[in-house]
């Protein structure tokens, strides 16, 4: 793509400027919670291999009406089928478009005709491939623009949306939860599950993004009372200004966490090939994500557990942290990690150094980090209870913020448990974020798959696996109570 | 502890200069392998929050002599039970020591007069704690020298090892498994499991460190044949010259990896309280790492990774890496972390370019990254055979020294499946570490652990979550193969 090209791209691109939130809703929704849906393209084979997304939208238990679209078949699953869009007698909310990209276009133009106000274009070879991919998706544009439609993709996989059953994705998820989390992503890869991550909540893949971009979902998802906090993958933006219009905006709403990929000369060729999107130096990134109030995520793991902490903890309303260990060495390893993302290590204050020191062995010092394994073998009461005792001091000190906290998957097994203690204290001291570590080895043992699941069926679904994850992620949490403070 | 005892400390600490080789096998083994281990200060109480030493080793399955020795008992789980260590009729290979601080340099001189070569001493409150405690610490290291024998600790959880079933923990490990990787720690939680890291074939917690030093480890894991990957655990060290002259050797032999923690001047002054032992610079420790030839973790995931991937991966001839992705939006991260660590992004040849281009659609150009998705979609052979000879192709291409491959846990269900293709494509390049993302939510779903099970049973339990995790982890590959051929 020239640069003359990529500036008509980027001009002519915003077909509708948005007066009012309600356009946004109107525009947006129907990719997220269509009434109906009509695949073209569609085909009869089933199975897990077979990439049927009317298979796909049955097995998500879809109630939406569900209309096939293929010369080749009379009807599909039960379905009648149409020949063409043109000839379906039933409203369609959304069309999905599958099929050799030289037909897309005619498509496009017929779903106009129909006045169908909302299309997903599902496959790739456009402004990701050659020339003739890039004419043709210009072509896509034009006859869009001209209609007043909105155009999702191409070479996506679409949207996904759990609180609706809903899903265009050809491939099943491996799980789809209700989080309130809202992804804008630049990769179908979000509808897999990337190391920790799993899908988020609602997910938008922008694809190529020729018409419907990252501005218009973030939008959505901030006046979306189902997301609490927006997930935006980006690996090139076209339209930098209305981004920053939008973000200036949605930073103050809800929580906004940014995974910028293509960070290097290198890489953002690559990205501009991948999507036909365009990147710019990763300083800049930085200092946008900054100013605007963003929070950056620097891997993908960092990403999912920014995720859950800006989910399930409160923000933190300052930096002073209590760290809490089942061993000296990790506390060693916290502190390092508590310099590396600015946080204060807390002076603990006079009362609580007292009462923590009546449990203690008459060598041992109370300080922070506090190490709990002297105090557990020298009370008499039950392990839980000086477990308990301990850490409730700790976090009801004033001149504690929030606290890290290492302790095993094995303190579960205490009485009352650690997970017990943990939702207790969480409701007790609710401004004061709890950073939960059960270092187990998930890699050699499913014990995390089961603490896991009572602590989300307690509400706290948050752990961490180690120092520098849940430092970074209380870091987070209280620079965006600084920027919320800032910016009132 | 003032800069004059330090030193003291420091130039008395080294009981016996080791001449040869035999000496430090036969001075370190009884820790790991002990044909009998009386244990002072032993108890009667059971059940998994007892604590009890005695209880675990059967538990484990050690087969050595158990003695139990307390005045309070006649016998414990059924074994006679002496008053005290002298009266102990049997041959001692290792004695652990329980109980309080003031009663332990009796013991020790005690263990002295019945003969006993190797002491653990278990208890913290010594140079961790108060001038007291370092006053006790110093009479027994006086002790352990005029009699000529080893200690281990004070303030440690003492050694394990799953090869001889075998440990002087009071806790329960989760699991001990047979890894070929040998911990020198100076903290207790590697005998739990960190993040991803699970305990780590034989450990030994040097705790206060006295005596046993981690150089008289480190050195005794590159002469044990069970032990491929020797990790180190580092807060901070005493003999710093006989590191170095251990280290120098070591590297050669064996890959070394080291987890550096007290990296900062707040943590370092923790760091000496934790185990009273002294700490440097960050900047000069991770100098002397890298001319040693030494892999520095950075985090404890990284730790584990690299642990993973030394263990079961090939070294990496060269840092040219191939990018094998089921989405365009990771091969895009993974040029992020290419240049962040300093691979080389490989050109595939004209020879692989060709038999690719006869697999995908007009439109798609073979590069790498590659993206397998368009190709998978457009031949018509079943998923799992195409998969395989995309994957073959770039492997196989010598211009490729490894790969990182991002496909889904899904791919397990393909025919033939992910796992088995790997294996035998591992088989078929041994030089080339393939460095495989199966990228799915630990967090909530266990399918992960069954991927991880049969990878196991085929002997490649190497996986990586994301894009930064794994190509760091080539890249030590290729880092460690460098030293090997510069110090030829």
């Amino acid at each position: 793509m020239d640069k003359k090209s990529e500036r008509i791209l980027s001009e002519e691109n915003r077909l509708i400027e948005f007066k009012d939130q309600s356009s946004i809703i109107d525009q947006i929704r129907p990719f997220l919670e269509p009434a109906s849906i009509a695949v073209v393209g569609a085909h009869a084979n089933t199975g897990e291999q077979a990439f049927n997304v009317i298979e796909h939208l049955m097995w998500l238990g879809y109630t939406g009406n569900v209309i096939p679209v293929n010369p080749e078949y009379e009807e599909i699953l039960g379905r009648k089928c149409y020949p063409s869009i043109s000839e379906v007698p039933d409203k369609v909310d959304l069309a999905l478009l599958q099929g050799p990209r030289s037909t897309i276009p005619g498509v496009v133009q017929q779903c106009v005709q129909k006045g169908i106000k909302s299309v997903v274009i599902a496959g790739a070879g456009f402004a990701d491939a050659d020339d003739e991919g890039r004419r043709l998706q210009n072509e896509i544009v034009n006859i869009a623009r001209r209609g007043g439609i909105r155009v999702l993709g191409p070479n996506t996989i679409g949207s996904a949306n759990p609180f609706f059953n809903f899903s265009t994705s050809f491939a099943r998820q491996t799980e789809m939860k209700k989080w309130p989390v809202g992804v804008v992503c630049q990769s179908g890869m979000f509808f897999g599950t990337i190391g920790r991550l799993n899908l988020l909540g609602k997910g938008v893949d922008l694809g190529n993004s020729c018409d419907v971009d990252i501005s218009d979902v973030m939008e959505y998802f901030v006046l979306d009372p189902d997301v609490k906090v927006v997930v935006l993958h980006i690996e090139g933006v076209i339209d930098c200004n209305r981004l920053k219009q939008i973000a200036g905006k949605a930073c103050r709403k809800k929580p906004v966490i940014v995974l910028k990929t293509g960070r290097t000369a290198e890489s953002g060729k690559a990205a501009k090939t991948h999507t036909g999107s365009l990147v710019g130096r990763d300083e800049v990134w930085d200092a946008f994500f900054r100013q605007y109030g963003m929070t950056r995520a620097e891997t993908f793991d960092d990403l999912s557990d920014l995720v859950n902490a800006f989910c399930y903890l409160p923000l933190m309303s300052g930096r002073r942290v209590g760290i809490v260990t089942a061993s000296g060495g990790i506390g060693i390893a916290c502190l390092d990690a508590c310099k590396k993302y600015n946080l204060e290590v807390a002076e603990l204050g006079v009362h609580t150094k007292r009462k923590l020191n009546a449990m203690s062995p008459s060598w041992f010092e109370i300080a922070n980090p506090l190490d709990i394994w002297p105090m557990m073998l020298t009370t008499k009461q039950p392990y839980g209870e000086t477990f308990r005792d301990i850490v409730g001091e700790v976090l009801g000190d004033p001149g504690v913020d929030g606290i890290v906290l290492f302790a095993g998957a094995w303190f579960d097994r205490i009485n009352p448990p650690i997970t017990r203690t943990l939702v207790d204290l969480a409701k007790t001291y609710p401004g004061k974020p709890i950073a939960w570590c059960p270092y187990y080895g998930w890699l050699y043992d499913n014990q995390s798959y089961e603490i896991e699941q009572t602590l989300m069926s307690m509400g706290m679904p948050v752990v961490f696996s180690n120092p520098e994850d849940s430092l970074r992620a209380l870091a987070a949490l209280a620079r965006y109570q600084e920027f919320l403070n800032d910016s009132q």
